[in-house]
């Protein structure tokens, strides 16, 4: 098979990061939110509710007496604790911690069926029902997550007991499923085994697990449809109620089609994202540039139809879900912090592909928005849903509001987006760069060292910078010889003019910029020096017209940070205010405000509310008073006192 | 009792209207609505749901075998008729539609059981189970329609068969709920039943209807709560689904709080307005000052912090109700048709007690925009919900805008709407004028003729006008006799100047006007001519900036018509037109569209989407192209080729 990968990422072993931005939250992770999540797992918070996720595994591996409680899916939160862990790890050794991850792997492998079968609900609950209901019963979802800890744990330890536990569990899945006539034709409801087959191939060369992943994808939407004939041989019923059902939904699970023929992201937004990114992979393995394709088409949907200006996606709490293209409303959103990991991921395996920066702006736009908002300043509060649009009066009384909450909460009942959010930021070092033997490129901007290895040497780069707060980027570079290769800079999207130098000397960009990415090729020697400045003004960004819900708006951004009002900030009722199209915003970096964060100032003005009295309707009169308006990178919003926020602003 | 009663209306044998605008509709329902009507209930329409209404009937009269079909509350369609088919006999005699008049309320009578109960879901289906389910199951809600139409019919035709059935039931009802020991302490889940005994008691004298309307408006939320120990009482069950419920909710009846508590409007629109009215008339019975005050105070909530400015209310779909003050969403509003008509009786009662034109302005609002929208112009389709925005894509794709149409519907299977819009437009002459022996006051613009009766003579007033296309009113005014007294003319909140001639002879208004009404009080004389001139300009419109959903938007209103730009006229994209403050819109009649409307015409701007690529977000970049919009009237929207419609529109 001729592979499609281009380049490829730095092993998080080889990578540090010592950035002003994300190294709080990277040590966040390490420090509270995966101690954390360690406790919850055993049941051990206060006031939330308890997992059951490692009680679980205990009853299953016959060590306790009690039934399955949680989710169907909740030994997935114990497999991105434990992915979270590898990253962690391989990023910073902990022996204790590594003696808690060995302790639960122990577990996980007395809990395993001497089949190679592992799942605590179906053990414990209903062994005969076992791959009876893949539509509904995430069987293959719960696999992949455990298959992705597993490759992650043994990348960070050389540790090969979770690994081989998840060959074992795979063979056994390959077993049961694929296209022989014996075998079951299906696929699973909620995709993410996908991905993690391919994984799995790449941690062990058994082309056996990507041959699995492209059979579930290629599988995917084909007539007889699988879930249509499940459904029936089960009786009509659904895990989820009881009673009969019709049948399944099936562009809920993107199965509606067969993938290849899919040129809109639909349904549930993160099984989406999640299916397409390893569709992507699988692509990337096999050469199938068809399948390529077919990622395009629908990236190229989510991107520029479908996405919030946050990076956020999922336009309807029905089904966590995509609705239609430019339907992007800012109160009653979704935009699931999951989803945005889902789409980090997706553009990561383009990426991979193809070195085009609009994979890698959409990639930022998400981490340092939607993705970033997901956690509290703590560590310890998190959003499932990311509004843009916040009336806290709404979320309580208004019911299509109600899915969107002003505060971050502690811990969720479906706790599938704070663990997301602890495996993605602890594995943050492999997004900055891709690299193959003549090119190193660098997608993200953040501070750190990374050890690259190219054709038999190892180079060495050193990347400081104070962004997003400033667009000024030194990158250093050393070798152990004189090696010569091109050096990939990104220019985002959001950047009108970049300036680059190379040992203090200019270099002219629009000669040598190629997809996005600025290439300068040379021979580098120990030392040199590359200086990139993004100019970073504060924007007023517009939306398509087509998308109702922002006609007459407009919203702040500086560099990949979207900014939004807060009531903290500009009292209450935002949206009583206009900003005038020639207003002047003035960014200046607070050091004392949340942490230390770039805030954006400027005139505007505000309905002068005092000269309405207690009437709804009246004659239109000109009531504006001036006002200072005060905003806040999106990402830090609902740190303070909960109120409204605004992103989308009113212009004049 | 003291009657707070100011004035009275008409009654609908002494009014005619001949009117340009109302004319049509109340022709159509009496030629168009009633005989389909009648057709419906007869499960005669081709391609629509059955109604089972008056096979229902038969079924439970012993006469045909079958179960019942349809709503539990499916005998208030057959009761609605028969009010519209009483206000029209009142208006028009036609002997073959009292023929199937009095066939049906025959039937109804052979339904009835012996100790006077009547209501075909608990008779053919669980009669055991009668007053057991208030809070769900419609029995007085029933009730309360049939009363209304024995009142209508027999004040039209003078028969008292259908009355005198009613006063037995509503005997037997009386015998089975009340205040006594023995009785059960109940009320009505859905309230309808308090305004019909008012009536009732007015038709018949008898002061047990008044005193049990009392009962059930006095008892509704007092502690312990009735439908708790109901709901406790039946096993905690709900009519609406099996399984055990939650107790009910309290706020959707209204039955949270005893009503001279209650101060904002909550719940299911319709339930509310109805017991409002039931308040207001038992409060004008009565003269309990009390409860007139807590009808003013949820009267002011309702205008002036729940309602849309075409009349329309409850902005969840979501209970169809009420959500908070301020919450006035234009696309995922409900605003159904029948909470309207709802408010339209609730502000005639008020009107009784008070001449006060903010009662008249909102009638009026609600009768020319919410109201009449409810009716195609063809008499054959009905809008349930009324939206302010509408987006035929988002109303098929986006699951929180999937109970708004773009288009009117045939029938419902839960038809409340179309019944209620024919027995509101059947009986609308009395909605014009109410009376005492020293005034009359003219609440409404509506060409015809009334015969008075004042102080045992009779005054005639014919009004002639073109309203609402244009505000010049005149009424001529004879008497058999000269005849002193005050005739009150509503000068409506939405004209801010207004001329007054009597007898060619200018009045000077301002020293004249009280509570929105200017007064001329003289002795009349044959043929005295009263000329008012309205002045009716087209008018830009802001709300409260509290109403988030309309910040930054104006609605065109010129006299009592709130206006809406279609797609019909002005492409597709409506909310990427933006309308200058400065623009100059230009009212003109149009004979040939729509059966003859006054259209708006004006400069504005459009963004210019041939700017736009297959892209999402972009700096700000003023792209705007100048277009001519053209505005209908919000009630005649959605009749040519569905699209998208817009009321609220952006303005710079």
């Amino acid at each position: 098979m001729n592979s499609l990968k281009q380049s490829i990422p730095v092993s998080l072993k080889d990578i540090t990061i010592t950035d002003g931005f994300w190294s709080r939250y990277v040590e966040l992770v390490r420090d509270t939110v995966i101690p954390y999540q360690w406790d919850a797992l055993n049941d051990r918070i206060p006031d939330a509710e308890p997992s059951h996720a490692i009680k679980n595994f205990r009853i299953a591996a016959g060590e306790e007496q009690g039934d399955f409680h949680g989710y169907v899916f909740q030994d997935s939160d114990l497999a991105k604790w434990l992915e979270a862990v590898g990253y962690s790890l391989a990023g910073k050794p902990d022996p204790e911690l590594e003696r808690l991850a060995d302790e639960a792997i122990d577990l996980i492998g007395r809990a395993q069926q001497p089949d190679g079968y592992l799942n605590t609900y179906f053990t414990i609950r209903e062994p005969e029902k076992r791959w009876t209901n893949l539509n509904d019963c995430h069987e293959l979802y719960c696999a992949g997550h455990m298959m992705e800890a597993a490759v992650a744990y043994y990348n960070a330890t050389g540790k090969r007991k979770l690994l081989d536990i998840m060959c074992r569990f795979a063979d056994h899945i390959d077993s049961v499923l694929g296209p022989e006539p014996e075998k079951l034709h299906g696929y699973p409801g909620h995709e993410e085994v996908e991905l993690a087959l391919v994984k799995l191939y790449n941690a062990t060369k058994n082309e056996k697990y990507l041959k699995l992943a492209k059979y579930f994808i290629d599988q995917r939407g084909q007539q007889p449809h699988y879930f249509d004939l499940e459904w029936e041989k089960r009786g009509k019923k659904s895990f989820w109620s009881s009673g009969l059902l019709s049948a399944p939904d099936k562009k809920y699970n993107q199965s509606h089609l067969p993938v290849r023929e899919q040129t809109e992201a639909v349904g549930h937004a993160v099984r989406a994202v999640y299916l397409y990114t390893g569709m992507a992979e699988v692509a990337a393995e096999t050469g199938d540039k068809d399948l390529l394709e077919a990622c395009m088409r629908l990236w190229d949907n989510i991107e520029n139809r479908q996405m919030y200006i946050t990076g956020g996606i999922g336009s309807t709490v029905h089904g966590e879900a995509f609705s239609f293209d430019y339907d992007l409303p800012n109160d009653t959103v979704y935009s699931e912090t999951c989803a945005s990991i889902g789409l980090v991921f997706f553009a990561h395996s383009m990426l991979k592909m193809q070195a085009n920066s609009h994979y890698a702006d959409v990639m930022e736009r998400a981490l340092y928005n939607a993705v970033s908002a997901g956690m509290s300043l703590d560590g310890k509060h998190f959003f499932y849903v990311n509004p843009l649009e916040v009336w806290p009066e709404a979320c309580e009384k208004s019911p299509i509001r109600s899915h969107v909450r002003p505060a971050r909460q502690k811990w969720f009942g479906c706790a599938c987006c704070p663990p997301n959010i602890a495996r993605l930021l602890s594995s943050l070092g492999k997004y900055i760069y891709t690299y193959n033997d003549e090119t190193v490129y660098t997608h993200l901007y953040i501070s750190g060292e990374a050890f690259i290895p190219m054709g038999g040497d190892t180079v060495r780069l050193v990347q400081r910078t104070n962004y997003p707060w400033d667009g000024n980027i030194s990158i250093q570079i050393s070798s152990d010889i004189e090696k010569e290769f091109a050096l990939g800079l990104r220019i985002p999207g959001w950047c009108r003019k970049a300036d680059l130098a190379v040992n203090g000397e200019k270099v002219d960009i629009s000669e040598t910029i190629l997809n996005g990415y600025v290439l300068i090729k040379r021979k580098w020697n120990n030392e040199d020096r590359v200086e990139l400045h993004l100019d970073m003004p504060v924007e007023l960004i517009q939306a398509n017209p087509k998308v109702r819900a922002n006609a007459g708006k407009v919203a702040i951004q500086r560099g990949p940070l979207v900014y939004c009002l807060e009531e903290a900030d500009n009292g209450e009722n935002l949206s009583a205010i206009t900003l005038p199209l020639d207003t002047s915003l003035t960014a200046e970096f607070n050091k004392d405000i949340l942490g230390g964060i770039v805030t954006i100032k400027g005139k505007a003005t505000r309905k002068d509310e005092s000269t309405w009295q207690n009437q709804l309707y009246r004659p239109f009169e000109y009531n504006e008073k001036p006002i200072e308006i005060t905003a806040v990178p999106y990402y830090i919003w609902g740190n303070r006192k909960p109120g409204e926020m605004l992103v989308w602003i009113h212009y004049k």
